[in-house]
């Protein structure tokens, strides 16, 4: 089938880009020594491919994700990185109950009483290392261990997220930043004593620089997007999203990929061979290079500036090479 | 059922201010003075509200909002206001022959040529009006609706959105640049003299200011939004997502909704009780005021800045009256 008969807009895959950016992952973080990410494509196909790679565990951003990865077979070690209360905690401890390893990230007295409550049995503290959202004080970690236990947890380890360093263009500040950051992480690490010594962290932006994690928790890099592309790492734009012109006027053209297509946070997405206009709910408007789509009917492949909220507002995503489209994966662990 | 039982985040619609804003609106436009846009909230249930309020000509964006609200028994009159071509334009001759009425936008001999190639029979002349989106120039409107009567199309009328208007705050600058707007559109009308005189235009921020246009695609007012709620409007906030404080911290509260619940064009949504600080993909950091949420576990109902690519994001919305849920609603004319 080729990527003519699409209807747009539509997530392509480039399988060389792809296949490339796993085993460059692979090869320097093999193993147990990633934990991929799965909020940044939620797609059990794609995860699929990460266990092939060698990574066993993942790491999932809501019970959805948790579920869907337990009930595609792949979860052999799901670390829900993320904190969850009543009622939603009870669908993780049913995962966990179901024979699938389930771990959550707690940070407060709460959030652990909700994971006793919900039937979850292991756990990871998790840490503020300094961007101004989830994870407790590193001098509270050993606290919140000890109460964990109490409450008859298994606590695993630590997590901490330099959520705040990871898009750091300049590669120098980066590396000082994520020590610091992994410092504090790595003495809560020590307060907490954690059963299976984990010390999970990083992304995407520090997978090489994070040397102190056990583990790296990151997801972008096997799609990829314009912000992280601006980083220098080795790994290849992989995630388009194709797009029919269905207008042109005179300094313009106008595709039918709009604001239900891209996630906007990280600004407008672009377009190889044009300089973006505007996004419309509908529509990309943007000024054609000499080069550029001039009619209508001409296919685009327009880039997002971010990946993860990009890619949940569709559900499948094409795996292609070149104009041929070889699978066809659904985006199966969106919603909630 | 109550809120409390809702896994987070979620849609909730306020169903007083949502049977408000739908009653202001049918005495404001009664009938076919206004043609509901159903791109803003994706929903046959609540369209179905809107017929019941008179209207029975919808707008579409898609191809599959088109298919879904004729499978919905709502396809009385349905104009997707968006050109489209091959090959999902097969897909809209398809839902035409199946007895609803098609009709799509047309702003080029090779979007004509799709309709007809797709088995669509009714159409509308685009106008560009201001908004480098799409639309023909107001003088090509004449010589594009001949030739799309030399290819056996049915000219309705035209259509001009005034996209670049309807935002504008300053309610005497929007008033007179709709006036400036419809003038276009006005002498392109007369010159494709449509066989059912349809001028279609205005939206939300412009529906009691469009004197000209005979019908009104607005979407917005059933489900409102911050940008919308600045202009000062007879509607009200239907629309919020709820979530659930998942982690508090010194200074700083952290929410179970983030950059996959919200579009995030138009900013940053909105906590009442609380100061946003920023938006990440699964998580809402705020400030709470002095009697803001403060506790895990507590909900908070956070209002989107951007109503249509909100709803686009999530499966199902919860019609609510204080915190009981009486309906609940499938998002059912999402994806492509």
């Amino acid at each position: 089938m080729s990527v003519d008969a699409l209807v747009t807009p539509a997530l392509l895959v480039d399988a060389d880009a792809l296949a490339h950016n796993l085993a460059v992952m692979a090869q320097a973080l093999p193993g147990a020594r990633m934990r991929p990410h799965v909020k940044a494509h939620k797609c059990t196909e794609l995860a699929r491919q990460q266990l092939a790679a060698g990574h066993a565990g993942f790491t999932c951003a809501t019970v959805r994700e948790v579920e869907g990865m337990a009930a595609a077979g792949l979860g052999d070690d799901l670390l829900l990185a993320n904190e969850v209360v009543a009622p939603v905690v009870a669908r993780l401890g049913a995962v966990a109950a179901s024979g699938a390893r389930v771990t959550v990230a707690v940070d407060s007295e709460a959030t652990i009483d909700a994971a006793v409550a919900g039937g979850v049995r292991e756990v990871v503290i998790d840490v503020n290392v300094g961007l101004p959202r989830c994870g407790c004080p590193p001098s509270e970690a050993g606290r919140l261990a000890a109460y964990a236990r109490s409450r008859g947890l298994r606590v695993r380890g630590v997590m901490g997220y330099e959520g705040h360093v990871v898009g750091i263009e300049a590669r120098g500040v980066r590396a000082e930043l994520v020590e610091g950051c992994m410092q504090l992480l790595l003495h809560a690490a020590a307060d907490v004593d954690g059963d299976d010594g984990l010390v999970s962290a990083g992304g995407t932006g520090t997978y090489d620089l994070n040397t102190w994690a056990t583990e790296i928790q990151a997801g972008s890099y096997a799609l990829m997007d314009t912000a992280y592309g601006k980083l220098g790492l080795p790994f290849r734009q992989a995630l388009t999203v194709l797009a029919t012109v269905v207008s042109v006027s005179d300094g313009w053209v106008v595709a039918d990929c709009g604001l239900k297509a891209f996630g906007m946070d990280h600004g407008n997405p672009t377009v190889p061979g044009g300089t973006v206009w505007f996004c419309s709910d509908e529509h990309l408007t943007f000024a054609p290079d000499a080069a550029g789509p001039m009619r209508v009917g001409d296919r685009v492949r327009v880039v997002p500036a971010h990946v993860d909220p990009t890619v949940a507002y569709h559900e499948r995503m094409h795996l292609v090479e070149g104009d041929a489209v070889i699978e066809t994966w659904p985006v199966d662990l969106r919603n909630w």
